[in-house]
């Protein structure tokens, strides 16, 4: 189930990024479940891993290898290769050394990223088995397929990809994401690599990457539940010909805009096919102090089982966001100055039902499968945007059955 | 659907203290949903209230009434009375006010309670006429009824009840409980009401309430949400002949241990009778530096919706319960110190899978309705139990069909 799945687009080929595939058979043998990206070595690389602190192997080893001046990623699913100790890291570097003795580097210039499955050894041996096929299929033009290998309880494959004029001249940017569960990004997000042309210092595009995320997949959430294995990364070949982006500039900001919107279209991929989801629910918190309190306000809404709830049935029971706001820990709000609108419905002002609110005015927002809350907090003049999905009878069946 | 609902227990009267019901037809005609409790002139009487920023009208009204002196309390089910702006603190008042007047003192005297739906403006009228009625039927023998008549989707009534001896003398204790959803009662609880005929004044009533809630209704959570119109009283008639309780003594001490041992049955059938609830979970969180961050990691195991999914399963899929410790923003935590039990079977050693672990001892503990887990964080000495329920289909339907 998802709510209005995006068709797949065409992905333009980012000039020196190339990706390979194959099957390992970690979990299934009905797709490829293995990716290798390889970037030329002029490129640049940022990432942002998952603050949750029981980080998996291949998180550990690709925030150290970080700085080794990276040009290959490896991403398996079906195994998270998360909970298992030394032995996981160990599988981790093993993985690592098998591609770089294929392709003629070092260790070190590796970067693993594993999804799938919490607690269970990686199968190492399937992986180095599979490698060099995935090496020999590595082309410019293989995204599609690759969007489809970092698949695990996802339904569709997601994908963006923008050619944009920068300063006359044009860029591209291309990038995947992959997620559905354990989904509450946590200065990181699940697995996203974004890819383009333009070339930039490491160091601005590492802001530029954190910035984006700040604004994408750090305001998604599916279940409130960070995962172990989150890693968004961003890499730049520079094979477009524009003049290097600089910090400051008119040309920098526009990247970053770019950037941004391909971000958040993958954020919101993953919310679309959140586990079981039948809405994509769109919550604004404005009026408030700051940001961190709208954030607060607004995942406090989004985690309420009740809200979830509610929403799945399309019943407009808006004491259950009311009361949400009230838990939501934000000191001095006064609660008379609160509004909240579903849609374009005023359903609570002055902190109270709004006297011209109709139940079937609010039945008729909550019938449709995109659906915006507004909430004003009458304090300040920040706003900030979360989006999440609601909470249906297959999120408990995808959740009771994932094992089995 | 509950978990191994506990027998109504036979319910000791409490000398000065009178329980009237009768059915106001407020959401149903099926069984009485108003509730009268008379305290003798001499009682004490001690309250906590949710601290959801939305409180309710009736929230407003009882705690501006705690400096008055109560002696009544009118409790409806069926209508939250929250929401609804100015008009439902007068309709709070009128009910009050109707009260005082039948039984000749003043509307300051009342303490009113409503739960149920919220946003609905409270039926006055209906009950009002439903008081004189309820009235009629106070007396000490009516706490079977009384929890009835405060139920709303709970599945039973819940009661606990004790007569203890306390330097030589007997006191009783009797109480009362409602609640199965919008629960994480947060320095309050849903609905209690508990009485005892021991001698005691308010002051010391009150911390010795307070202390309690925080043992008990404090460490419940069914879906996180904090209800409007939470509220537990503690009520004292002084009728028991012990002599009065003083702070300090060994008396109070003993007092304070029925009044926990209570408030304990109490919360773990609010827990019990989870919305959907099909598992009781008890999460003790150990070695943790002080109790503040025990709970922080019990809480967030207890909200997660993969912990309570694959608790309704019977899957032993702990990794999730690893990653949920991971994100509970416990800074410094050293995970390679961390160690989960479920029941007496170690599945998370040095922070990683335990090497003796088998999925059938994993499963075996998982198979049984009451689990506990233990999660030992190599911190400190403070410990904390959180006790909740399963994430079940049922949970869903409740909740989707809730108004309809």
């Amino acid at each position: 189930m998802s709510v209005g799945a995006p068709k797949f687009p065409i992905m333009h080929p980012v000039g020196g990024v190339l990706l390979g595939t194959h099957c390992a058979q970690i979990k299934q043998n009905a797709r490829d479940d293995l990716l290798v990206i390889a970037m030329d070595s002029g490129s640049t690389c940022s990432a942002v891993f998952t603050q949750n602190l029981f980080c998996a192997a291949p998180v550990v080893l690709a925030k150290k290898n970080m700085s080794e001046d990276p040009r290959w990623l490896v991403i398996n699913s079906g195994n998270a290769n998360a909970g298992t100790g030394a032995k996981g890291y160990q599988d981790a570097q093993s993985v690592c050394l098998a591609l770089s003795q294929i392709l003629g580097g070092h260790a070190g210039q590796v970067l693993p990223f594993s999804t799938g499955v919490i607690g269970e050894l990686l199968p190492v041996e399937k992986i180095t088995e599979a490698l060099p096929e995935a090496v020999n299929s590595l082309i410019e033009e293989n995204w599609a397929k690759a969007a489809e290998a970092i698949m695990t309880t996802d339904t569709f494959p997601k994908g963006v990809s923008k050619v944009v004029e920068i300063a006359g001249d044009k860029i591209t940017v291309t990038g995947i994401s992959k997620g559905a569960g354990m989904i509450q990004p946590n200065m990181a997000t699940m697995l996203s690599f974004v890819a383009t042309d333009a070339k930039i210092e490491n160091e601005l595009l590492q802001q530029c990457l954190q910035q984006a995320v700040e604004q994408s997949f750090n305001r998604i959430t599916v279940d409130g539940d960070t995962s172990t294995n989150d890693a968004c990364v961003l890499m730049a070949s520079g094979f477009s010909g524009v003049p290097e982006l600089l910090a400051g500039s008119e040309p920098y900001q526009q990247f970053c805009e770019v950037i941004n919107d391909v971000f958040v279209e993958l954020a919101e991929a993953i919310v679309r096919d959140g586990e079981g989801a039948t809405k994509l629910i769109s919550i604004v918190v404005s009026q408030a102090i700051n940001d961190q309190e709208a954030v607060q306000v607004g995942k406090t809404i989004a985690h309420s089982p009740l809200v979830k709830t509610a929403f799945f049935a399309s019943d407009p029971n808006w004491g259950r966001i009311l009361a949400a706001v009230g838990r939501a820990g934000i000191a001095n709000l006064e609660v008379d100055k609160v509004s909240i609108f579903l849609g374009d419905v005023c359903i609570v002002s002055s902190g109270a039902k709004d006297s011209q609110y109709t139940e079937a005015a609010g039945q008729k927002v909550m019938a449709a499968e995109e659906i915006t809350i507004t909430v004003c907090l009458g304090r300040g003049d920040a706003a900030q945007t979360i989006k999440t999905c609601d909470l249906s009878y297959d999120y408990v069946r995808i959740n009771a059955e994932y094992r089995t």
